[in-house]
């Protein structure tokens, strides 16, 4: 879980979200479903930033899938 | 979590599927159950895409069962 | 959850299941309860097979119970 | 998830119960609650003995409680 | 999951209840709320004491919080 | 899960929490949605104080999201 290898192909598509200020829906194991930008992510979490710019930290233990919203 | 031994069976089946360009149906820990052809794998996810061409990366973690879409 | 030492009991247990070609019921995470004959196991999976000999993976880590289906 | 010290006061209490043939009630994390006689633990499973003398193996990973059945 | 390292303020404070017998509430993965006395605690189980003085070992896989009960 | 590099980003930036006094939301693996401001984080557990200054240690394992509250 706390491994971070930058050069691991999810972590440069995470990347690269953050870099397009693309908005993705993230689907995590209590059902819920949010959307946001990716502002950062580090070895434990990702952080997300919603439509009223408040941050939200997500721990990765917690993720089950990612796509960008269309 | 993070092994990703390509020599192991599963993981090699998993590349089989990708090379076979193969749908599968996938069952998370949420339930959801989603289908789609696996564009690559690395140590912390699977790339799916759906029928719309539409990446989703999903977490190893999150994984419960795969099988051919038949 | 990446350990494989075929000496454990566990691993002997399950690898006796797949040379009796045993049925088995198994018990997911998601509440499912599967019904298949072990074709294989490694560290990440078990490879089930189920009344259509079509092959499900099985990831360990979803993993509740499994016993033999009487 | 995978050490098995059989120093531990955990590890110990285990095989007291299987010494002592005592009757358990394991609560799983799908919330099944099953009762039995623990024959044996590794690190990775216990293996139930149910009313009718059928092996269950059970993953450490799914277990949240177990008590002597009163 | 399995770090045990007694200079914790998490492990701590949970040894100060042990010796304070403090009757606390643990919340559970599967939801459920347990009420009791903490016996002791090692790398892999806390062990509980209910109203009818029965041990009730809890795997920390499993904790998901816990407060004193006030 | 037991990682505690207090280098991180999300570590720094629940460290920041905690100094000043932020009251922030915690959604839990169980769906419980809790309100409180940190007193401490270490590597397996974070210890909230509510609205009764009743301290609650929460289980790493068991967090999905953390926002401040508005």
């Amino acid at each position: 879980m706390t491994e971070f290898d930058t050069g691991l192909p999810s972590i440069k598509q995470l990347q690269a979200y953050v870099k397009d200020k693309q908005e993705v829906e993230l689907k995590l194991v209590t059902d819920d479903l949010i959307v946001g930008k990716i502002m950062w992510q580090d070895s434990q979490c990702l952080c997300l930033l919603d439509h009223y710019d408040q941050p939200t930290l997500v721990w990765r233990q917690a993720l089950v899938y990612l796509k960008p919203k269309s």
